[in-house]
């Protein structure tokens, strides 16, 4: 991208390490699937490929989602909250599946008293999900 | 709360700051009104109280959502991510407004094209929330 057409990463505000965390939501039915992180170049990527790209932390890379499983998340919207330091998308989740689990969603443990609880399935069996190591980090 | 009892709270993945982030989730129609941040005193707070009580990073204090504007966020379900480190909460937003610019959601600005642009309107006068500096950090 040329200089002055990145004036809408400029606006984000990106914390000390450069990333800002990104909320991926269903476009559909409003699930909250996940939460991951980006750094400006993966943000971009995202906004080029139109499928989510986050940065993992864990392995010092660029994290396209689905690249191995091909459960990509076409990007629909980009939103931004009002200080600028957290961004939202709304995915079209392919393969209904976006935790490494397996799961719909990453956030399968509910608190019921003082107790996380898992309440809901494994709809894909991770092992077929991965040749190798791509997982939510 | 005993030791005993914080269990779920040692199985959170807390960052070097101690604090992890927390999405808040409206329970009826599933818009994302806003991420901020709890350390677990603020966790802990939260299930007593049964409202969110974020950690204000910018204040260093403890930050009870809607304390001065009355628009506190119920809290009907928390849950966790697979790695631990993230919370989703599912409230009931009091006042209809989350964002302290007076919008719904905090999410309010949308990338067109290679711009953000403000696609939600202020619902109430921000000057009627606060009476002091009570904001979204």
């Amino acid at each position: 991208m040329a200089a002055q057409d990145e004036q809408w990463l400029d606006e984000i505000k990106w914390n000390a390490d450069g990333l800002v965390p990104v909320i991926a939501q269903d476009a559909g039915d409003g699930q909250v699937l996940m939460m991951a992180w980006m750094n400006r170049q993966s943000l971009a990527r995202t906004l080029q490929l139109g499928e989510a790209v986050y940065w993992s932390r864990s392995r010092g890379r660029f994290w396209h989602k689905g690249e191995q499983s091909g459960n990509v998340q076409e990007v629909r919207e980009v939103r931004l909250d009002c200080d600028g330091d957290t961004v939202l998308l709304r995915v079209v989740q392919h393969g209904d599946v976006a935790c490494h689990t397996g799961r719909r969603r990453c956030f399968f443990k509910r608190l019921d008293g003082l107790r996380w609880v898992v309440d809901e399935e494994v709809l894909t069996d991770p092992a077929t999900l991965y040749s190798t190591d791509e997982r939510n980090e």
